[in-house]
């Protein structure tokens, strides 16, 4: 079959806070072909994106994504393989493009599915997918009480896993931190795994965190997760060896915009926990590929999710077949437009686990209607000509 | 002074072909402070660009790059230091941002130069500037006679340096390589300098671009750039182990969008030339980190540009006293609207050489007159409410 169409939806709450919460809007990707609907979601900044896919070429390796999707034909997994490579050499230079083909890809993938009658864990060679422990992923409190309350609410769901990340954490004193930590491991109880997001607040400074792995190890956390920029391996490495007797681990990558940004944080910044944002590392084929070193390196491969179930399910198909990784990035309270897309959810079943739909490609199905109530008119003209205009859903 | 205003404009030729040519469109950054007015240009995709500076926040993380700029204080470099630190944390998931704020960071140092009355490489750190040896940046002829030609025209403007680049190389048969590779040497000449830039076209794959190594060498080629994927750094290591005996060596880093990128290419990739394209990397300030790194690892510095010369004379400042790094590249026949948008050409003097102005700030003075010729009209509108039109010049 032949890609006929491309079409992108921007949607979003009516109004958007600045607080660290992902999923107050969404980009949503529908690609059709061979009488096949197939969905993804691109993370973040819908409407760079667009531009992205639309965009007139400024060179001959500066095209829209566009450029290296439509009229292509999909027949089997390596196709996708194949028009990410046409993709990287095509819009080399145009930096959003990951995030932009990362939806439409993971809707290739979907369509993929539905045509060969397999889901997508099936097409990337797992023979079987494993229910994973979903953390209830949430942000600090502004006051250590109100992370008290937060962490007792999540557990009181019946979460065993917990992470808290953001907020004040890493802005202020010390004791400020270790109060927040207390609270968080107060609410969550004894057992609990709980996991902490910095946020990349020390940037490079390696100092900054090592002055608080003594608190985070107090209350018994799993792991720091980005305590600094993306791509400051260095920092990552340095934290880790100066960590080496400790039992926290470090995490991060959901960054990485292409395999080898992930496989570089595992190789040079010695992450105990290598986490993938489908939706901005191109897509689950690179995704997968970071779960393939993963395994190799002996670290633990989870995704990074803070939207929908669309892009929940395509972020746990990388690691679906591998048993030992098992922790997965759960949003717990998403805003309702990420939560109302989807007439498909992925609850927590009777053990408190996270099982993927065994249905054709992604198994998700998408609320139209619902949609439709969120979603923003655009419009992008250059030159005169009409590039964009939001489609009809 | 304040920063009061950040203007885009969108420059095209009428025509954009689909060549390795990336000076045919440009986005020009216009920043207005304490009645002063600062000039840069963004590299490639204007119109993903502008919408990175505008667009919705999608969440704390993902604001617009205006977000960080307009209405910040500008009175010193750590200003320009502190802004960009904001803009890491506050775009942090908007992929585009450091191709955004590069002009505008640019205008920053141009504003601040002007207000201090020094040139921007004083402002650097840099008590004089060097002159520099352009090499004549051009691309491969479609023919080995095509390459004769342009390589013989080079020379005969004077030029001692030229870089060969995409076009048909590496996608041919190696004796297809091998007889474009000794018509650009033939046309230069034997004493002069030949580079030649494979455009990332062997993706990681080391074996293809080690079976050029003995042709590159037989024709004396200074060095090979980019034959991989920018961030397989893993592949240049390899390459650079396999040829430690030859005097090619490896060049890269043009697609680094962080200091972090360029030092890991030096770092882990083990080149001999790190390229930085200030419009690419967030500016003139991480470009200056990245040439105190080469210095340190012995690793020569050399600007990327294919475009204007208000770009050419940004991209020069952060290495502009390093009289040891003297290869500049210089686009030799640029698209009318790269060279008309400026008043200030950089050409070579009377020794072949290109230097400086030593006016405050950059010293460009822009042709608005012509850049009105260019220029392009764009509107973006989100819910109704427009983002973005193309300002007044």
């Amino acid at each position: 079959m032949k890609i006929e169409s491309v079409d992108l939806f921007y949607l979003t709450m009516p109004e958007v806070r600045d607080v660290g919460d992902g999923s107050q809007d969404a980009l949503v990707a529908r690609v059709s072909a061979g009488g096949l609907t197939g969905w993804g979601e691109c993370e973040a900044a819908p409407l760079v994106s667009i531009a992205a896919q639309v965009c007139p070429m400024s060179h001959s390796a500066c095209k829209p994504v566009s450029a290296s999707v439509l009229g292509q034909s999909l027949a089997d997994v390596s196709d996708i393989d194949r028009i990410a490579d046409l993709l990287a050499m095509e819009s080399m230079d145009l930096l959003q493009a990951p995030h932009t083909f990362a939806g439409i890809e993971m809707a290739l993938w979907d369509l993929l599915g539905q045509k060969l009658s397999e889901p997508v864990y099936r097409l990337l060679g797992y023979p079987r997918s494993y229910p994973k422990q979903p953390y209830a992923s949430q942000l600090f409190g502004d006051t250590p009480e109100e992370t008290l309350e937060l962490s007792r609410r999540a557990a009181g769901l019946g979460y065993s896993a917990i992470k808290c990340g953001w907020g004040p954490f890493g802005r202020g004193s010390l004791a400020d931190d270790r109060d927040q930590l207390a609270a968080a491991r107060e609410g969550l109880g004894r057992d609990g795994t709980l996991l902490v997001d910095a946020g990349q607040i020390w940037g490079e400074d390696v100092d900054a965190a090592a002055a608080r792995m003594d608190m985070l190890e107090e209350v018994k956390v799993t792991w720091l997760e980005e305590p600094f920029y993306g791509s400051a391996y260095e920092s990552y490495g340095e934290l880790a060896r100066r960590s080496k007797s400790r039992t926290v681990r470090l995490a991060g990558g959901e960054a990485s915009h292409n395999f080898h940004m992930a496989k570089h944080l595992m190789d040079y910044g010695d992450v105990g926990f290598v986490q993938i944002d489908c939706g901005r590392i191109g897509g689950i084929g690179p995704a997968k590929r970071v779960a393939d070193h993963a395994v190799r390196k002996g670290v633990t491969y989870v995704n990074h999710t803070f939207t929908s179930h669309l892009a929940l399910c395509a972020s746990i198909q990388p690691f679906a077949g591998l048993s030992d990784h098992r922790l997965c990035e759960y949003p717990v309270s998403p805003q309702s437009v990420a939560w109302d897309m989807t007439r498909t959810h992925l609850r927590p079943d009777v053990n408190g686990e996270i099982v993927l739909p065994d249905s054709p490609g992604l198994g998700i199905e998408i609320d139209r209607d619902a949609m439709k109530r969120y979603l923003v008119d655009v419009s992008i003209t250059v030159g005169g000509k009409t590039l964009y205009e939001t489609p009809a859903l």
